[in-house]
């Protein structure tokens, strides 16, 4: 959404190596399952990119166990920083769909392993399931790198319908879904629909993961991660190993710090824990607006009450 | 909401076995866990109750293991027809205060063991957490049998907020929450923040019933369960007995049969679909309408691709 | 939606005198244009209505130059105080067609001289609009009087269909609708659909009856005018007389107060300031809460910066 | 929102013609009232823009009474073709301020007159007062141009709070709101609340151009002039001569087509439509679709059915 990206390594993947190749050989999809947190870059009071401060939050949370990390810009630097079994999902989802091919070409070029293309939503009362597949159809068909789908009501306006995703996973370079909506029926459902083509679905927020892995769901996109990476990733472990009494216990302390650094208090909130937990969360861009000293009280709260402060 | 109601039949309670000594000398609330069809009214062609093809309705619910009943309407009618050890949950909710304090004590009269009352919604713009407490503390006091919350945003418009639910969860009338909305995050808070009030959760829906369970709930109220109770019923053991791969499996093959009779199509589907299954449906009252051929088709479809039809 | 009505009174009117012989006769539809102030019943403090401080308020509004008033309940006692020459409008709507015609029925009974039909809303997901024109037909079918449709979308949470209101705009017994929503671009697009069957539109609300009148509307149902009617029935005569200038001056001065009384604090606001004008509002309702001592005083905000206290 | 954008021309304005020393100076607003289309870009099929065709549809809009042009891209090319009196608007709302304040500058260096900036939306559930009284006052101090605020809910699911474009329309250089909410009641109270300030408020749409214009509105931005500019400005001019009957006849017949080219059938509409009436439509670029064969019957209807076609 803003403005200014840097995403100049290129990487070594050659134009042979393109999913249609690797399709063809593998016969498989990579593997998304797995916790991954969608990283806030730290800026500094100018607003530009605090690359050391970026690079002291990655070397702390290459020691977690995430499947990998989830960028939108830097990727370039983030990629360096990475070892080579985490995954790096890049964000380039863009209005329309020829600025989304660029994007995501040029995210390929620095490297990024995956994908994460949100719906265009500002025309979105003619985004309906044809202009969809279309726009993502065009997408996969060009891009050298996996796709994920992103639904994300909450910032967009717009759900990805049902019927579309089914469809879209049957594309071979289209390898799941990260949705964001919360609503279980709906990611049960997209599950039972789109199993037999080995599609992926993936929880947007720590807070309903547990009932997402309930119903079949592989993984989460949490932003919360950014924040108690360690304890997500347990929460993903517990319900792998079918532990469910122990992963409900957590999922419940973990719940409302989550809604307090997404929905409720936002990126402000966000960045502020992350100060809390030895990370660089730094300072907000405007029109985003530091937290009164009522809501920082408010925020404290939320993770001291559940045992985390 | 509909006009007609007959609950003539007084219960043998006595006015001295009030909620508050029951409270006193048993010190525990009523178990409300498992399974509810709310029950769906079949009605002759000239819009009167159908008591035979009611009673008809019951004789083979009453085999099935739900736990109780819900009615809106023919309180005495479906008493007089349960076993003992199931609960009659009758809904009583008005848009005034005093109406439902009428309305739940002729309940009450007619020997229903428990009232569900629904969030008055009309001037849903004033029904903030204050006046919500008021009108629930005011209800609950006034009732000689428990009451259960009833949140359901489709129809009302309007959430029951957290904060007043997890402030009724203290009046020792009031055992626990039907929640109809679907938001399993805010299912898994409430639970974490209500139990230690022995205060129990419903989940409103077949759809999101495994999810409910895996974070906490403790049975449903699911107009499904009119047409394929015995497989909801099933579906609450294999979560209650913590066999959540079967769980899952069945889950997925109810969603779609679940949506169709509720949100897609309606009180139409559910009773056209109770004929399918050996219930008398009937038909339905003017303003619903009987569903069209098309979806008429596209109803047998969501049952028959389940494995259902 | 309160239960307790009372209109015992029988009117004079035959059966024989139908719509379908009135029509026939006069060939012309009741003249419903002009300001109605929906009134609000003054209660006592245990909530029964006070007929006493009810005659006191009717005396008042019978000085002013409204079309006629609307009324919920207390249809009788409305009706013994009405000059003849002033109209009233009686809500008959209820969730089922059924009761929605009975209620009619006893409305027509007391001597109501038209209907006003709020669309059933709790099915709403159902409420298409082949519903809404079935259920509405047969209430005006079956209606001795006249019938008004009602869109009221704040609290029924739907908007009567524009489709079926130019549908039903053809039922020689229904002559209007009061339409609550405020979309001024809908409302234009009803009077130019609707204007060769000599439909008639109201605005059912103070705030953008300058704008309804330019666009073609003819009066106006506002909750206002319980406090400020003089000053409503002045805006509309200014509208009708073209003198829009001053029109749009009376109007901005009358949007905060018509906010603060209906949307902002609703009805608690409404009987509030009835009270400083010199009516009695009397207390509200449970679950309807009296206003906070902040609110109060920014309601008065409302008036006063407005030159009205 | 979509990429490539071509603003190199720059405009002869001086650094020190700021609005601090016009504002000293004149002491006066710059006036916008009148109608401007937002006009559409002509794309080749592969979907780069059409200078050749563009300049046609310039050539015709200049000889319509415009008041100006609003352009979202091509902002260079469009004011070479423009007569220096009418003004030239551009668009240059981004999602953080600091992108804002780029696109800004670069606009007022292709010799945009003013800008017009659509709300931040992204991170929506933080954009409260607070944070876009923050956002438009840094926006408009960095300006050399002046700023019109822009709320448009319909595609970035946020409504500019009332409260906030009063604070705002203090700032000497913030001239107007363009407001396509189409909420008349908010448009009337912000033009009493703003008149003090010289505060200038222009409808988003012709579907409420009179309501606009008899609530204090000076003028529309306005989809529809882009295919019927000479009806679009009739309707004004009728309005700002008092002649509201006429006023009333011409608005009915805008209303279907407006509908149709904007939130009905949308930008693909708009395209096809220009071509009936003598422009350059050209298609869409993906993600939007052309229009159905029935969608383009059903369009061309709402124009002949009112008399255009």
């Amino acid at each position: 959404m803003f403005a200014t990206r840097s995403f100049t390594l290129l990487c070594r993947r050659s134009a042979a190596s393109t999913w249609r190749n690797k399709s063809q050989s593998a016969g498989k999809r990579l593997d998304i399952s797995g916790i991954y947190p969608p990283i806030a870059t730290p800026f500094t009071q100018s607003e530009d990119v605090d690359y050391q401060r970026l690079d002291d939050n990655l070397k702390k949370y290459c020691d977690l166990p995430f499947r990998g990390l989830v960028v939108v810009e830097v990727v370039k630097r983030v990629k360096q920083a990475l070892p080579k079994d985490k995954l790096l999902l890049a964000g380039s989802g863009c209005e329309s769909t020829r600025a989304t091919i660029q994007m995501s070409q040029r995210m390929a070029d620095a490297c990024a392993d995956c994908l994460l293309v949100a719906t265009p939503c500002f025309y979105r009362g003619r985004m309906d399931s044809r202009a969809l597949i279309n726009h993502y159809t065009k997408v996969a068909d060009s891009s050298s790198v996996p796709v994920v789908l992103y639904s994300v009501p909450a910032n967009t306006g717009l759900e990805l319908p049902v019927d579309a995703i089914i469809q879209l996973s049957q594309h071979p370079n289209i390898v799941g879904l990260k949705d964001s909506g919360g609503d279980i029926t709906r990611i049960a459902l997209l599950v039972q629909k789109t199993r037999s083509q080995d599609f992926q679905v993936l929880a947007g927020s720590a807070g309903f993961l547990v009932a997402a892995y309930a119903v079949g769901a592989v993984g989460g996109v949490c932003a919360l991660a950014n924040v108690l990476g360690q304890q997500v990733c347990d929460l993903a472990q517990l319900c792998v190993s079918g532990r469910w009494d122990e992963a409900r216990e957590l999922q419940y302390r973990l719940i409302e710090p989550n809604t307090a650094v997404t929905r409720q208090y936002g990126v402000p909130a966000l960045k502020q824990s992350m100060e809390w937990f030895g990370y660089h969360g730094g300072v907000c861009r405007s029109p985003l607006q530091p937290l009164s000293k009522a809501d920082l009280e408010q925020l404290q709260v939320k993770f001291s009450s559940n045992g985390w402060l």
